[in-house]
């Protein structure tokens, strides 16, 4: 499906020439250490998936004004500071491709510009002026928190269910992109019927997109990844693939997966071992089949819109958000 | 003064449990671990100065409606949000007499929980529904987090001026208590005069508040404080006594007080070296000076209201944010 992201950065050139301009000009502050921390996670080659979301989403709700691009910005600070916060939170080493923020200015460095990130979001939702707007950004807020506080007391525990994993993803990552999809209808003051219509698409999408994320754990590389590889079940974070095959495994099966998860130490041998399982016990091809659920679920709303250029974008997004390499 | 601390106490009783209710009611959540770990620092005796400021500047602009304890508490869970994050930056190991919460329950824990109520602060300022007040909390904490970046960036910085110290103050803690003074009188449809006649007020009681912190950094002791005396140095960060003080030191005892500073793992009698040169060359002084002049001016501002027992309270919390003793 290689095909697929090139043919998507063909058609979504401008717009996200327009957002990264958008980005760079919207975090100026009077203090240079900001703009490097957040400038060392924010231009290391993100997709812009959320605020390019959003854009597409107010689009194809008729908007043809000019601030899409300057609101887009709220979802990739808002993810950004997230980042910068969970990989402090996971110790990770590893994010795009790069040494992490908190590994190259410090846990304090990467905490502040994080809450100055999570600040200027707001700043920015106010200057919309609509108060949806600012109270589904506030709505986000919360769950991402949420999400993340639930996933960290989850770390280690060999009995997460599957409905705990589905409610820690669906606040951590699903939650913004349905609130970018479902504010770019309320930026085009579409009526709450598309704004509805696109938060399935995005709660949907959203879904899709972490589910591959996590699947990506165990099926890509780092050099690919743009982080580790294996890190997930390093932290003691089980996701669906594990928590799915450790539920049907036998209890020889069972054990040996318990003993590499419960192993931060765990050799290459051993995480190939664990891959076996999960192959034997289904857990990627039963993500793989949720997640491709919740993408035929995410266009299935979209067909409410008539066929245009945006709607076939989106259609190709939602394709996309399951078959990427990192 | 301490008749002073008791008889604001006496006056404020029935606010103070009304707003203790509101800060316990508007931090549930699913998830335990939020309200440990927020209430570890939340329920640890703080003066609940920063909402009882927006109870009474509501008051005094005429407001009697029933909301005001509800919003005053956006201002005590954005204060515990910093200092949750801020006790991790600095490496704080105690906080209101007891062991920082970042040191209890980890640094994971402290960042995601002080997101959450970063979050929730939000979600109730749009329950205002009021862009004027969501605004503010957007300047705030925008605000907050530049004054915590600058004073980490300045950390070590022996030739950190008056100005930047003053602007950090400023940023870090004035604009979270104008803020709470200004929103008080937006919540009581008071206009733009009165808001700004609050604000005046809550910006010059914010800035002496601070001067008082940090000059009580060097005149207290850790008991009464309830966090170690002499951290400031400690962890590089000079504040105006010690600012003041080189500025107006000779060479020789410049030399002195910069070979304190510059260890961190500098003794008693060391720090009391130190504290003799914030004496001889007026740093101690300068502050407090400094200090009553904000007072001044928080009260004159004030006295455009007529007296009530509202403004009488008022007052003596101006005097109190100098005459404290943590």
């Amino acid at each position: 499906m290689k095909g697929l992201k090139e043919k998507i950065i063909g058609l979504a050139d401008e717009d996200l020439l327009s957002i990264e301009t958008a980005l760079k000009k919207n975090l100026i502050t009077y203090l240079d250490l900001v703009s490097d921390v957040a400038g060392h996670i924010l231009f290391a080659g993100g997709k812009r998936f959320r605020p390019f979301l959003m854009v597409l989403s107010a689009r194809i709700c008729g908007y043809t004004g000019e601030y899409d691009k300057t609101f887009s910005v709220i979802f990739e600070y808002l993810h950004t500071a997230t980042l910068l916060h969970d990989d402090l939170v996971d110790d990770a080493t590893i994010r795009r491709g790069k040494a992490a923020a908190n590994t190259v200015y410090g846990n304090a460095e990467a905490v502040l510009v994080g809450d100055f990130l999570l600040a200027r979001s707001l700043s920015i939702a106010v200057r919309t002026g609509k108060i949806e707007v600012i109270e589904a950004i506030g709505e986000i807020t919360e769950d991402m928190s949420q999400g993340e506080i639930h996933q960290l007391i989850g770390k280690g525990n060999l009995n997460l269910t599957e409905e705990e994993y589905m409610d820690v993803i669906r606040r951590k990552t699903a939650a913004l992109i349905m609130g970018a999809c479902k504010c770019g209808a309320l930026i085009a003051e579409a009526g709450k019927e598309k704004a509805s219509i696109l938060s399935t698409y995005g709660y949907n999408l959203g879904m899709a997109f972490q589910m591959t994320d996590d699947l990506l754990d165990y099926t890509s590389d780092t050099g690919t990844l743009g982080k580790a590889v294996g890190a997930d079940l390093k932290e003691g974070k089980l996701t669906l693939p594990v928590i799915h095959s450790l539920k049907n495994a036998g209890p020889a099966d069972r054990k040996k997966m318990e003993a590499v998860i419960k192993n931060s130490e765990f050799s290459i041998d051993e995480f190939d071992i664990l891959k076996g399982m999960l192959e034997k016990y289904g857990g990627i091809s039963y993500t793989e089949s949720l997640a491709a659920d919740h993408v035929a679920k995410a266009k299935e709303a979209l067909s409410a819109f008539k066929p245009t250029e945006t709607r076939d974008l989106m259609m190709m997004l939602a394709d996309y958000s399951v078959n990427r390499e990192s």
